[in-house]
């Protein structure tokens, strides 16, 4: 008999504390966090840990999102009562899990950790199918723009917006979970590749449906609907107004979360 | 009143063969043609037509996709009895189609167009993800085969069945809707980019599951459980067993049909 299973027959308990990478498809979520009346991602994970765990287990996420959004790199912790290596975790959470949510890593980590709290930056992807008919097998993970955009413009306007600002104009209700609206942005680009327009951000923090929003603009300033000039006006009038629209959830994909090593 | 209205309101008819080609996410239907208790493609497209023409019209398809199986450039033709520009017709069937179904073009073609007569060739796809976890947004469009494969062995097993060959070993109940079982393959490629490896096969038309099977041969190749020399005996059999596995039809996708200019 190993340590292990002694362990596990004696009753005694091994609370370690885990840090999980997770993919998932957004389509089917009302997003990360737990709510009354629709299916989340956290509330799958954590049917699932206390089904493996034995007793309810409480994942923390690095930030939540949205209903629609999908993760490629969405980073959560939890304390697990039960002494399964990484790899048994990882391979024993994706044979309970739907198969539209992967748990790709897992590593024991210092009790310190905070998914949230720990988190140095993040990068989010917004991406964009830019051609006069959806092609149907990108729906779910893009958004649909049918006329072309200009994507020369649409990096001007982004130069504007790297850096630190209060980007307040390019968040929904920016007051209401947070006590600062400023934020810095340490790379905005936009590139294209055929008919797949990519804007990806890298920050230090985002508000409420701020990458939504700086998306939203960013497309209109593509139409030519806006003048990528006007971006520095809207960004230092520090108001949400209907200028700035939120670009839909199934483009967006929350890509990675930093951690200091 | 312009001579369109003239017609519609006369009563007139000007019936025109259209050639459609048409993007699928086959994901939801029970294949192309039209069958008691399930969506099918053909069904969806009849349809939209009856309501926009006014009568029954009947699609003919290049050919059948089966249950689940995509397709990125699938061609039909069809016999509509109102005078729609071949642009109006797109986005109106697009106005009506549900959105994993889409009309990519149309064209109005003479009478003695045939989509499946006419037909002198066809590319189809099929797409792997060979990763340990399946990514859940590539889940729709690839099988996921966990264990390494080494394509430049699929590579080689691909090479042998390059050519003029009768293909009965790799095609399910291969004498039920053919005369003979030989075809010509053009070519059939294997190339990985990252995660995702794809077989491009092109050739002057396809048995029953036949890219199903060759792509179910190909990963057993891949995987180290047959040797690619073991392709061409395989091949002169003529004889379909179990040693060729069909492929799942969510990593084949329709690509092109080939028509004589």
């Amino acid at each position: 008999m190993n340590s292990e299973d002694q362990q596990l027959l004696t009753g005694e308990t091994s609370v370690r504390r885990f840090r999980i990478t997770v993919m998932y498809d957004g389509t089917a979520y009302g997003g990360w966090q737990i709510q009354p009346n629709a299916n989340t991602v956290q509330a799958e994970l954590q049917a699932v840990l206390k089904r493996l765990g034995g007793s309810d287990v409480h994942v923390h996420g690095s930030g939540r999102t949205d209903a629609g959004v999908h993760a490629r790199g969405q980073v959560a912790h939890f304390d697990f009562p039960r002494p399964f290596t990484p790899e048994a975790l990882v391979r024993a959470m994706n044979a309970c899990l739907p198969d539209d949510i992967r748990v790709m890593e897992a590593a024991i980590v210092p009790d310190g950790f905070h998914a949230r709290k720990s988190a140095t930056g993040k990068e989010y992807r917004y991406f964009i199918w830019n051609a006069p008919v959806m092609s149907p097998t990108e729906r779910l993970y893009h958004v649909h723009v049918p006329e072309p955009l200009d994507v020369a413009t649409m990096q001007a306007a982004a130069g504007v917006l790297i850096g630190r600002h209060d980007f307040a104009a390019f968040s929904a209700n920016p007051n209401r979970f947070v006590e600062t609206t400023v934020r810095t942005i340490q790379s905005l680009t936009v590139a294209r590749l055929d008919e797949q327009i990519t804007i990806a951000v890298h920050g230090d923090g985002f508000l409420y449906k701020m990458v939504r929003s700086l998306a939203g603009w960013l497309i209109r300033v593509g139409r030519g609907e806006v003048s990528s000039e006007q971006t520095a006006g809207i960004l230092a009038s520090c108001e949400r107004t209907a200028r700035v629209p939120t670009a839909p959830p199934q483009g967006l994909f929350l890509w990675q979360v930093d951690y200091n090593a």
